[in-house]
């Protein structure tokens, strides 16, 4: 009997109908089978955000051999709870988010609807994976990363990753890519977050917007560095928060 | 020249209304300058989530000896990050969250509003607390943990917090606390998510529900653990996430 193909759910945070979950589709599809979850509207920097005030839904779009593609009204981390539940008829082998049109490294992967996607598969105990590009361009170049993309499918898929792990993948925006570099997650803030514009009276509304100060950016380690230095950066991620290095000495606190 | 009373920063997700951030602006205002800067309507669930496609505002409530309150249309995490932009004249000496009607132990840390606002505290360097009760009563009664909570917040004063890392404390929802135990965060995953709602032809809505399954439920040394037992959990949590014990492992990989 022949062995049945992995199985793949897949994600992302720009929505459905961003460019660059259409590329990944596109690389993984020689791999496995792919099932696809997306938000409706685009929804970056919703973290793992859930709805809960509202109900939410679901419609196929597309049904082909070895990809079935669905639109979700939620959030990223509502599409995969609700694939999990509704469209797979099994657990899935992997939870691939992405790609997605902007940098997630450091300390992004907080705030990153693309990471959200992927912890919630790690916190369901599948393998998952996270993919981003450091361009916002809606027509970016997703072709160089396409075989890095295979590369670290298949490996993830022939070995596995610890429990409560995950990985956060991101690419520079050059076709010139130098490699694979495992990386830490950098240290850094961001400051001069807000743009200000007066309303009417006295009102003020404040945009997002934000400069990131790198406070360690030297550092060959980080996925920052990698990045800069046009290497593609894999940040190996957890999903157990606790600060162990605090533990015991907080014992003796009360 | 007297000492400067310590500048505390209070949010939630819950909103400005709740019952809980009263209780703990009331718990506060002792030890010391009480600035508020919360989301104006609930916001339960949102993680580190930000406003990204439209501006956000912020408006004054309340000016009195030793506090000022404003409320803002962002998320908890905009809340901090408008806060330290805005209404604040200097870095506080503390940002606090909650108090939280309902339980962020174990996995629930990575979904919750409340613990959004203590990771970006403390990604901009400031010692950050959350504090959550395990009851979504709207009228729930903290006040068996406003001991604990000052205990808990000037031991932090004191001595500070290592870099990168936060608290989160969780209050069972008793009067017979039995103290404080400091906890590693539970394993576990909610199952059974989706509430299934026939909807007009073939429609269906889905409401977020669940249960949660603690997959490690004997493990005395976790949050979860603590709460059922009737301990105040204080689970140390770390923002980086650098999954250190595959970093090793993986540079072998490719």
């Amino acid at each position: 009997m022949e062995k049945q193909r992995p199985l793949i759910l897949v994600s992302n945070d720009d929505g459905i109908t961003a460019k660059g979950i259409s590329e990944l589709i596109k690389f993984l599809r020689p791999i496995g089978e792919v099932v696809v979850m997306a938000p409706d509207t685009p929804r970056s920097g919703t973290a793992c955000s859930l709805t809960t005030k509202e109900p939410i839904h679901y419609q196929l779009l597309r049904k082909d051999v070895g990809l079935t593609v669905y639109k979700c009204s939620g959030t990223p981390a509502d599409c995969v709870k609700l694939a999990f539940e509704t469209v797979l008829d099994r657990k899935p082998d992997l939870v691939v988010a992405g790609i997605n049109h902007g940098d997630n490294s450091s300390v992004n992967v907080h705030y990153s609807g693309t990471m959200g996607v992927v912890m919630e598969g790690c916190l369901k105990g599948v393998p998952s994976i996270g993919f981003s590009l450091c361009s916002f361009e809606p027509n970016a170049d997703f072709e160089p990363a396409g075989p890095y993309v295979r590369q670290i499918v298949q490996a993830v898929l022939d070995r596995g990753l610890p429990p409560l792990t995950c990985l956060n993948v991101n690419f520079p925006d050059t076709k010139e890519l130098k490699g694979i570099r495992i990386c830490e997650q950098a240290k850094g803030q961001w400051t001069n977050e807000w743009e200000n514009f007066a309303h009417r009276g006295d009102a003020h509304y404040y945009w997002l917007v934000g400069e990131f100060v790198d406070t360690d950016a030297d550092n060959e380690k980080n996925d920052h560095w990698a990045l800069r230095n046009g290497y593609v950066a894999i940040t190996p991620t957890t999903v157990d928060v606790t600060a162990r290095a605090l533990l015991e000495d907080m014992k003796t606190w009360f």
